[in-house]
């Protein structure tokens, strides 16, 4: 089987730092790790944010934690740290090649919409941000690693695109579509929700907004494993 | 501008763990660090290495140490963990915004590649891999980010390859080749430099191979920043 870990990203209009903080690592017994976190409010407050909660993560799933340990530990960590006042939303996806199975963990109140084929539902159960009580949880779901099967979240830029001019966003009816006849890749689908809440935005997104897409399917072609980075800089 | 960072990555034949470890991370004043480490050896011994030297430069990283020093703390963590006994290649590529460069540290003997359009070169200078002394040092070359620039780095599965059938691989005609007229993705030019070695194994390739392009080109399209993944799994 292959697997294709798509992430399209782009910043609050006018501000040059994103709060969204992504990473992409490997597991100590194989398998990959996605980490998205957006910290409270934009800019380099939320950036700062972000990325600790993400660091924290990163180095836990890579001494072996599990991934809902690691999520708690984050979530002491920013509340240690910031006395219990700010706020940041976490989603791990992970490949387990131990459990064979996809890790989906989140302390984030937007959904996480797993596909099968083109059947698309909202995983159930709400889920709070990390960093203002002691005793958060995160919300864990487990799948089968099987082909045909697509996993997609995103921050909160994306649910409240379109909220301005009362046209909001509706990206599980926007991915069925996707997913309805012609096979697309990852990285195509987390294109087109990102551009279609940019765009819900007038072209100026209201906040950060990153969309996170993994699909699995059949092997087609050679065992090469590929990482491909693009990233628009502005040196001004 | 727009930079693109591409990496294909195959393992040694009838192997299933890479003792080659790749990592692409944020920095913390924002633009990107690519780190690669090849430990000794092959298979879960090798992978374990590599990861634990790629794990102590991202952190390093993370909290702002330059890249030098990171290397030199790897080299030293490396060293005191394993006696002097075991050594890994390390490369550290970096987009660094703060002083607008792409720097580029490494200890390894196998090359650097830089092209300025079609015109390549190795970077000067020879450099050993890290664990076994007491005093490593890294050569560090730094490069003004400029449109038209291409960086190649890999390990030693890509330097060796076709060693076997005495039809060795070069690398520096391959990439001068297509970098000649066509303006080529990150992607296929690491894609291609791949598949060359590869084919010289007679597609069982001796050692893990990794390769890795970053390009520097003028901004074409939109200001998304992308992510994509692409990993063969066998669930046996």
């Amino acid at each position: 089987m292959e697997i294709q870990i798509a992430v399209a990203k782009v910043n609050k209009y006018a501000v040059s730092e994103s709060g969204d903080t992504l990473e992409v690592v490997e597991r100590p017994n194989g398998g990959l790790s996605v980490v998205l976190a957006d910290g409270q409010t934009s800019g380099r407050g939320a950036k700062a944010i972000s990325m600790m909660v993400v660091r924290k993560v990163i180095s836990l799933l890579a001494e072996g934690v599990r991934d809902g340990a690691a999520a708690r530990a984050a979530s002491d960590a920013l509340f240690t740290e910031k006395g219990g006042k700010v706020s940041s939303t976490l989603n791990i996806a992970s490949l387990d090649m131990l459990t064979k199975s996809i890790v989906l963990t989140r302390n984030n109140p937007a959904p996480i919409l797993v596909a099968h084929e083109a059947n698309v539902k909202a995983l159930e159960g709400e889920s709070m941000p990390i960093g203002t009580q002691r005793n958060s949880r995160p919300l864990i779901d487990e799948l089968p690693i099987e082909s045909g099967l697509t996993v997609v979240f995103y921050s909160d830029g994306l649910v409240h695109a379109g909220d301005r001019r009362g046209t909001p966003m509706n990206a599980r009816s926007l991915l069925s579509e996707l997913l309805q006849g012609r096979e697309e890749s990852a990285q195509l689908i987390a294109d087109t929700l990102l551009d279609k809440a940019v765009k819900l935005d007038d072209g100026r997104p209201v906040d950060d907004c990153s969309v996170v897409v993994l699909k699995v399917l059949p092997l087609i072609g050679d065992n090469v494993r590929r990482l491909n980075v693009r990233l628009p800089i502005n040196l001004g």
